[in-house]
């Protein structure tokens, strides 16, 4: 991943050092080398897959930080708290062409289509979040949320070393599938971990996403079980809750049910995750590794 | 080009609309059909090519002008003017991805390789003049410059097709350097419009460049034959000089004997994109099309 960008941007080489070394979870690039190993994918292009895939994400992180005014990521300062604005949009940008520079080294062509679309999906999502396209049905726009921001690039690395294996069309499938549920899941324990998570380990104030007035999975089910807190909710989105009832409404929800019943439904997708294992050979370690990732992804607190 | 972007996007379709719509000169695209039809290359390649071409180009342009803060281009309001930054940064990496996926789809792998190696080399270079990472010498610095901005398009504009034809190694070597020469020319042009160009047509002040502190080819030339003037230059690249002897400065460069000799070698560079014509087949209407295309860039007034 750092391979030439640092010499090549020489003055910003202690920047993007520290972005691509600070590195949070690495689970997109995981991700891709356990199911290159499951398929027997080449090795070589497994890996470079691997480093499109994560810097795809940094990319993207970039841009939202700074649209988002972030100032803190993984604990560390981000780029636009350190520098101007037209240069964080410009290292945004030269990190999606060194992304998919990387995805072309891969030489197969329907990856590199796959890449493409994903991020056609993923800055949508983004458009879609920022511009307030939302349906109206919070579960229905959740999910869409979910995929674009998430799902969609485990998807892509989860399918795309079956690509680079030759794989068969069911196995194909089956492994975009296990991408697809992997990440929905990943983003349903993230949204529940802005409710329940440690405020200086997650490093972000309790209940944010809710405060910025966005309705996450456990908001919906508490919205199931309290149709009269709708108004509330409402409010909170349209920005008219004073502060102390919003932070009231996050304890709320954070002591709730709602919790609970938005960890089993992340459960759900797991099981059918590992489920779908079944039909790959079980003797290769990474077999075993795919569902270790998979239940890390529920367990984790982080 | 537009197929599908209004449509997914419905919430900004009309700015999308207007930002395609707008055009411009279309000379990429040009350039990318005409070099695919002397070259008899596959002729739903090419054209896809030509949109990716244009797109990345456009994509830009849009992040370019949300950073430099421009209002206007080609005579309509920009993105940034109209809707908030966040949306215009994501608006320009949808475009990206659009240009990326249309790259994927002519299905040539050095093709697509040379599209994000291009992507890298145009924002390296905007990081390099936002950051000020000029060496000093104002002539290498200059067509540093030139060739990140808009050589290296050109250059991919030409070259490709020949990547799509298959073409031999010497033809794939002749169109890539008659890429690069008529992008050169066709920027050394621009530089000179700033000073000579009708305020009104061109769409900004007069010596806007300078005025910003950019050292442009006709710069260079007043400098090389006026070297006292050089204090007078350092004091407006950092900003020290004030607005009537920058006006002032302007003035003396437009009515000088620079602008010839700028003009002098982008004539140059446009004689030798016609000369490494000679050893294509002058049997096909494509062949004196580009000579045409060739003496435009140099005679353009807008």
């Amino acid at each position: 991943m750092r391979a030439g960008m640092v010499a090549e941007l020489p003055a910003l080489g202690a920047a993007i050092d520290q972005l691509l070394s600070s590195g949070g979870k690495r689970i997109r690039p995981t991700l891709v080398l356990l199911a290159g190993g499951l398929l027997d994918a080449d090795r070589e292009r497994t890996v470079t897959l691997a480093a499109a895939a994560e810097l795809l994400h940094t990319a993207t992180l970039v841009h939202d930080d700074l649209i988002d005014g972030a100032l803190l990521r993984r604990g560390f300062p981000t780029l636009n708290a350190q520098m101007e604005d037209g240069a964080t949009v410009l290292i945004g940008d030269y990190i999606f062409a060194r992304a998919a520079h990387l995805a072309a080294e891969t030489e197969s062509l329907p990856l590199i289509k796959k890449f493409a679309t994903t991020l056609a999906i993923i800055v949508n999502g983004e458009l879609d979040q920022l511009l307030g396209s939302a349906t109206g049905d919070h579960r229905r726009d959740y999910f869409d949320r979910v995929y674009a921001k998430t799902g969609s690039l485990f998807e892509l690395a989860a399918e795309s070393p079956a690509l680079i294996a030759g794989a068969e069309q069911g196995t194909i499938r089956a492994m975009k599938k296990f991408g697809r549920q992997i990440g929905v899941a990943f983003q349903i324990v993230d949204d529940i971990l802005d409710f329940t998570g440690n405020a200086d380990l997650v490093g972000k104030p309790v209940g944010g996403d809710l405060r910025q007035g966005l309705i996450t999975l456990p908001t919906i089910y508490h919205l199931e079980a309290n149709p009269d807190d709708s108004d509330k909710i409402d409010a909170l989105v349209a920005g008219t809750l004073d502060a102390e009832q919003a932070a009231r409404l996050v304890e709320t929800i954070r002591h709730s049910g709602a919790v609970g019943k938005a960890l089993d439904e992340a459960s759900d997708y797991i099981e059918s995750c590992i489920r779908l294992l079944d039909d790959f050979p079980s003797d290769r370690p990474e077999h075993l590794a795919l569902i270790e990732l998979a239940k890390y992804v529920l367990n984790r607190t982080l």
